[in-house]
């Protein structure tokens, strides 16, 4: 941000905004249910257009119901530079998830309305229509038809567990907007979120300057041996499936710390058949998930894994398979915004540290058409998906603060 | 059995009767769906009484259905040498759990009235109701209201998953019979059951001879860490409760080949919350079942059982709990007993060999109010509660003889 304004956001009215929006779908423990395209989420969007329009902005709506909050730029006909994240949550979540990068963005038009302030190019406050996936699969679906990965027909045709599509549901709430989901260019993207991890809190920052998003591989397994009876079977005549099982999350485990402490690996589900007190696990169906943010290490703990895996298989003569149903390569976001990131946190003087990203975002389609960045605030424990996720008023306030300096450099350096 | 008898088991016979009461509740893997008090256990009981009838004997039944054969001996009023076992299977059953040692003492009962053969004590042949457990929980509760391990009023009111009692269902096959339960001498108590495990075909023998019932501990535990996303929680900050499951997982089988190869250790059902593919487990609900013929071993076993899982729960500064739930000590059958079954499988020329039962069976509860031994049989890789259950004829008339000889021996030793 050039020296010669005097824009700050005002932290108050961001925090008081977060709890305002947090009363629409509000739970019993403080937490939020607000899912996609429910009247909650109208309601939720009505407020956020309203809030909007008061803060000068004009709204466009595009057929995914993504809406398009804009402050006109000196030279309006650049590509905006454009923030954003989403106003949906999980069934059980929080108040911060997504709609705190939303509530930043919007405090940046408010902080620039109050200012009479006028960036080179026009800024643009964007939120995504079911980012979650946790009523329509898959996530981030309306960022994804907007930089081309899904076409729009899948997006509008997403359902949910009844049957009731993407495309039925914006028009029962009145948000099938009549704008072209994506399709023209944006200057940058600008995302924050709760890190919904623990690595700034145990460091004692406020602000993570988020440098790319870590590669991920998921895999399937299953193991098969012989069900039989746990009294009467001596263990030289068993193949029990849940111990070679066993072995395997032990070895992911191993494996994830022999890169630490970026590596990361779990087995998240297992499920034993058939599962009885006194039977002898027959077979073993499990996931594994393994991330780094390098690609090439990541490669490494795949072939350790397949070593342990096929010893754990081949030790107790079980059928077994192992396979990468899902893989994500390492994203590295664009350099000049990650430093435009860096240099807001550094001119605000909030206390930060780089990190990578190890969750999906917004931000990651946005990449693929827009140089992009996020930055990050510590959430409580690490703690998010969760009605206790929770976050400072402090750290709300210095990641906006991020987001005003490093929006309004982009913006203005679309001048020079 | 003294040698002025020219006494010798119909093998064929007995296994042509296998073969026909198989037929009621068979299956179309070749297995057998017959549960405790169905009609299909009515049929079998009536088919039961009719070729008891036919081998010269007389028919009571007790108030728990527990049907009784009976041979008279020429002191009829010494107590009987009893044989006996069960007609009810599991929901995916064989022809031979339990019903091999029904139809065992058939021929046993059809031999002797073949050969006009007296007995000094009676013979008597019974079929316990509802020995398997799968319709109506405890396993072996007729022959535990036998022994006095159970009430009356307990056993009949017994209620299966659509709250039908076994008093009930008694009366509607009409197997409520009038006999008081047990409350009367036994001379001796035998049961021909198949191994339900490996270890007689692997070592090439006919016959085993039971020298008891192993010892029986059963374990549940509960492990909680917290759940976490598996993206952004480095491996420092997890308490992963799966992980901990694992660790117990191997040290079961761990303490178990520490007591090969009599001990045995199973961890049969694993639970994992929420189980997830991209989220770190919060909690198991795991069970551990360990067994060895000896309860001293057994307590040593649970002692480094005890050790490997605090360890694995502290590790990880888990909120963990390890209980004993159930245990079963160490049986010995009586010696004279299982003296009988090794002389009469030495008679016979079978090939034999002493072992120790992993599973209980109604001789478990019998033993309490009678001198008591087992004879088992192999069955096919140790496979039973299965369709693919299978025995030879062979050893089904090896099984047989060496209970002919034993029985008849105990008959005769009364007198003496």
């Amino acid at each position: 941000m050039s020296s010669d304004t005097n824009l700050k956001i005002d932290g108050a009215r961001l925090w008081q905004s977060l709890m305002d929006i947090g009363e629409i779908g509000k739970t019993e423990k403080g937490g939020c249910k607000r899912l996609a395209l429910s009247d909650l989420d109208r309601q939720a969007r009505d407020l956020f257009i309203q809030w909007a329009k008061d803060a000068g902005c004009t709204i466009k709506v595009d057929r995914m119901g993504n809406i398009f909050a804009r402050r006109a730029g000196r030279n309006d006909s650049l590509p905006p530079i454009m923030t954003g994240s989403h106003l949906d949550t999980v069934p059980t979540g929080g108040k911060f998830d997504g709609i705190l990068g939303v509530m930043a963005g919007l405090e940046v038009m408010r902080t620039l309305h109050d200012h009479d302030y006028v960036t080179e190019a026009p800024i643009e406050l964007t939120v995504f229509t079911n980012e979650e996936g946790s009523r329509f699969a898959p996530a981030m679906v309306s960022s994804g038809v907007f930089s081309g990965v899904f076409s729009l027909d899948y997006g509008l045709s997403r359902a949910d567990r009844d049957g009731k599509t993407i495309g039925e549901e914006l028009k029962r709430i009145g948000y099938d907007g009549p704008e072209e989901v994506g399709g023209r260019p944006v200057g940058a993207f600008f995302e924050v979120h709760i890190e919904q991890g623990p690595i700034l809190e145990d460091n004692a920052r406020s602000v993570g300057v988020v440098s790319g998003v870590q590669s991920i591989k998921w895999f399937e397994a299953t193991l098969a041996g012989a069900e039989c009876h746990a009294g009467t079977t001596p263990m030289a005549s068993r193949r029990d499936a849940l111990v070679a099982a066993a072995e395997v999350v032990a070895a992911v485990e191993r494996i994830a710390w022999e890169h630490a402490p970026d590596g990361r690996g779990t087995v998240g589900l297992l499920e034993a058949s058939p599962n009885g007190r006194n039977v002898v696990t027959g077979s073993v169906f499990m996931t594994i998930d393994l991330r780094h943010p390098q690609d090439a290490v990541l490669a490494e703990m795949q072939a350790k894994l397949q070593t342990a895996f096929d010893a754990a298989a081949t030790r107790r003569a079980l059928d077994a398979s192992l396979s990468c149903i899902w893989e994500s390569p390492a994203l590295h976001f664009d350099a000049d915004c990650v430093g435009a990131v860096r240099r807001a946190a550094e001119a605000g003087g909030h206390a930060f540290m780089e990190v990578v990203s190890g969750a999906g975002h917004d931000a990651v389609y946005m990449s693929k058409v827009a140089p992009t960045a996020m930055i990050f605030i510590p959430c409580e424990k690490g703690i998010s998906h969760n009605e206790l996720e929770s976050a400072t008023p402090e750290d709300c306030a210095a990641g906006c603060d991020v987001l005003l300096r490093a929006m309004v450099e982009r913006a203005n350096a679309a001048a020079a």
